[in-house]
């Protein structure tokens, strides 16, 4: 079968990798030009977290150790208080799990290595699609060129231009919701040729209105990236006034960001969005047009699941073409099932930003996650939302359904005062990094 | 102050009736001809019913009158029972309240001719809108006519031409919204050259899942809408199965639908769509784009609030100016506020579907209207929300606060028994209509 994805980013290169296993033959459509040849123009891009759906979707095709090679494992969260005060909480009971912090550019050319190494995939680049018929399945590109699909599945992101089309069809439900936060990348840069913090966390800096993280990098620096209502961004719009607000929240940041007046008056504001379509296909006549990824269901990065829904989605769709023999009109409502998982993961992702901003600082909250991982080690199948989120591959509407089911079951026991005492007890000794 | 507004529909025109009365120059760009010079093209209107909030902003401009002369007024409900039987369930305690049964095409005409009768608004007709930059205030029409604005006002309904230019921007949240149901429009003609039915009612027949509508129209027709899922409308697709079923469900209506073959095979279907957009109004440099009516808040038909809530938009948008004095940034910033309005009435016309559909013609229903029309006579202060929300200018926010104040207080006295023991003895009554 001939299938024609449009945008070979993360997700498309990723799909056209198990689409080509299965022996088809793959165009990827993409409007930006290849980024192997060019440096990453960087600004926008939040880092990346992969997690065990991303790192099982890759495994599938024998492309994880690779990735995970260029990746640096995160165990916890690494707090900053006010003062300077560090604390690290695992984001596991399980010291073995880590979420993997890796640049989306690196990722992608990796990405496009592996799709591009496969018999049948082809990659034009520099193709900005203008218009699609999903009648006849008529692709056109800026300058006039044309390209005829039986199949066409939109992996263009959250701004995609197949969904553009689908979107302007009578019975096609969508939804673009931003938050009135907008983010600014950030960077520190290594210290002596060493990173200046702990590399084997993910830090935050919760202030309550607005939040800053750094994720680190293979050179050794950090990617800072502020969240922040966009009035408030705006507001800082001179060197004086960025250092004198940096000096008051963020001093412990503010000594390791040379670049910090520059980095933040010349980087763009990137936007934080949700968007939902509902159906994700449509099949009019010959052609079937469908979305994955984030041009099906943009979700904000607050709890480091994007791309990795976005990964989960190809296996999902290999799982669909599996039922349905490969015949992708039928593959494709097979997939319409996943919206009660993705709708589940942009929920969560929103609420998370909430917890990241805001509760992480306390020690209420600090206390209820120790009482969390205690149940998991003193309750028989217990796992908390976060460990079944990032660290398994249940279903993101199933891991709500089980949440839902323990609340409710330690609510009716003692198992929780249990906990809670164990919880104790461990916090009085010395506390190891677990 | 010269301003631009796109869409000479009913929000349009009368929009341009009250900025002119306000001294401003005023010209509308429509997409189609000049109605007036044309017939409707009709097959997929549904009947306007105007209430209090439309006949509010039309007495502001001294037009209430003429416009309900044309009308047909509708004191309540009758329902048709698949047997035949007929109950009439008044919409208000107060005999006089009606709403009024009133083509679009026929009120388009009206409002055209008043707004063209102001010194200062001109029309422009075939001019459909094509690109709009929001930074320059410049419209592009179709055929390359161009047009430099300072203010724009999109009025051009659901499927705005305006708004698809603001969803673009970064932080304009936007939704669309289909219900599975779709419509059809049908027609029961004069019999005899009378009312093939009493034209003093809105005919409703609840079938649970499906149901049919009918307004009076002042040529002694009914306009019928049949509301169906899309794939039961589609399903019958053979004269054979149209009278079939309507011989099932609709038997009293079949009789008097002589051309409802041709009616159902011929009549395009129509979407049922809710559209919500945040902000309504971007100022970029030196220009001001907004959006009122249907193109800043498409609802659904099912509680008759379309028009009446576009033609309150023109009244608030009144008010800001004044407050704003005659500042359209100002004012169109002031006008958000409405959306908390817009917000409540776009979600009652969702869930009056489900009445309309369903519970109108269970006893329960009838009994629990009898009950709330006694209440409203025996509790001084107690009004129902359907009394508030056709027969006032109360804010469609307030009215939902005031219910639930309502619902609080007679739950928490005996009111409400002392009322169903009223009601009950005056249903036990020859029953008036009232």
């Amino acid at each position: 079968m001939e299938v024609t994805i449009v945008g070979a980013g993360l997700v498309g290169c990723l799909l056209a990798c198990f689409l080509a296993r299965r022996g088809h033959h793959v165009t990827l459509y993409e409007r930006r030009p290849d980024p192997r040849e060019r440096g990453p123009h960087g600004g926008r891009s939040i880092n990346l977290a992969i997690s065990e759906r991303g790192i099982d979707a890759l495994r599938r095709l024998g492309l994880d150790t690779k990735v995970l090679r260029a990746a640096l494992p995160m165990p916890g969260r690494m707090m900053h208080a006010p003062d300077g005060t560090l604390t690290f909480q695992p984001y596991s009971a399980d010291r073995r799990h880590a979420i993997n912090s890796i640049g989306r550019a690196e990722l992608n050319k990796e990405l496009l290595d592996a799709a591009t190494a496969l018999p049948g995939v082809r990659v034009r680049f520099g193709h900005r699609l203008t218009a699609l018929d999903e009648r006849t399945g008529r692709l056109e590109f800026a300058g006039g060129r044309v390209h005829d699909a039986q199949v066409v599945i939109g992996a263009d992101g959250a701004y995609s231009a197949v969904r553009a089309r689908l979107q302007q069809l009578p019975g096609v439900s969508f939804s673009q919701d931003y938050l009135d936060y907008g983010y600014k990348e950030l960077s520190i840069p290594p210290r002596d040729g060493r990173f200046a913090m702990d590399p084997a966390a993910l830090h935050i800096w919760p202030r309550g209105r607005s939040m800053m993280i750094a994720l680190p990098n293979a050179d050794r620096s950090f990617t800072c990236t502020l969240f922040w209502p966009h009035e408030s961004l705006a507001a800082l719009d001179s060197p004086q006034r960025i250092r004198t607000y940096f000096a008051e929240h963020y001093p412990d940041a503010l000594g390791l960001m040379p670049d910090l007046v520059t980095d933040y008056l010349d980087n763009p504001v990137g936007h934080l969005v949700t968007m939902r379509c509902s159906p994700w296909h449509v099949t009019t006549g010959a052609a079937t047009v469908g979305l994955v990824g984030d041009a099906a269901h943009a979700i904000v990065p607050f709890y480091g699941q994007g791309a990795n829904c976005g990964f989960e989605d190809c296996v999902e769709l290999d799982r669909c073409l599996n039922e349905a023999k490969d015949d992708f009109t039928k593959a494709l409502e097979l997939f319409e099932r996943r919206k009660a998982d993705t709708d589940v993961i942009a929920r969560l992702a929103l609420d998370n930003f909430v917890e990241m901003r805001d509760k992480v600082g306390s020690r209420m909250f600090l206390a209820g996650k120790r009482v969390e991982h205690a149940l998991e080690r003193v309750v028989p199948g217990y796992v908390s939302r976060y460990e079944l989120i990032s660290f398994s591959t249940t279903p993101y509407a199933e891991v709500e359904r089980r949440v839902a089911r323990q609340r409710r079951a330690t609510a009716g026991t003692g198992a929780a005062l249990l906990a809670l005492l164990y919880a104790l007890r461990r916090a009085s000794r010395p506390r190891p990094r677990d």
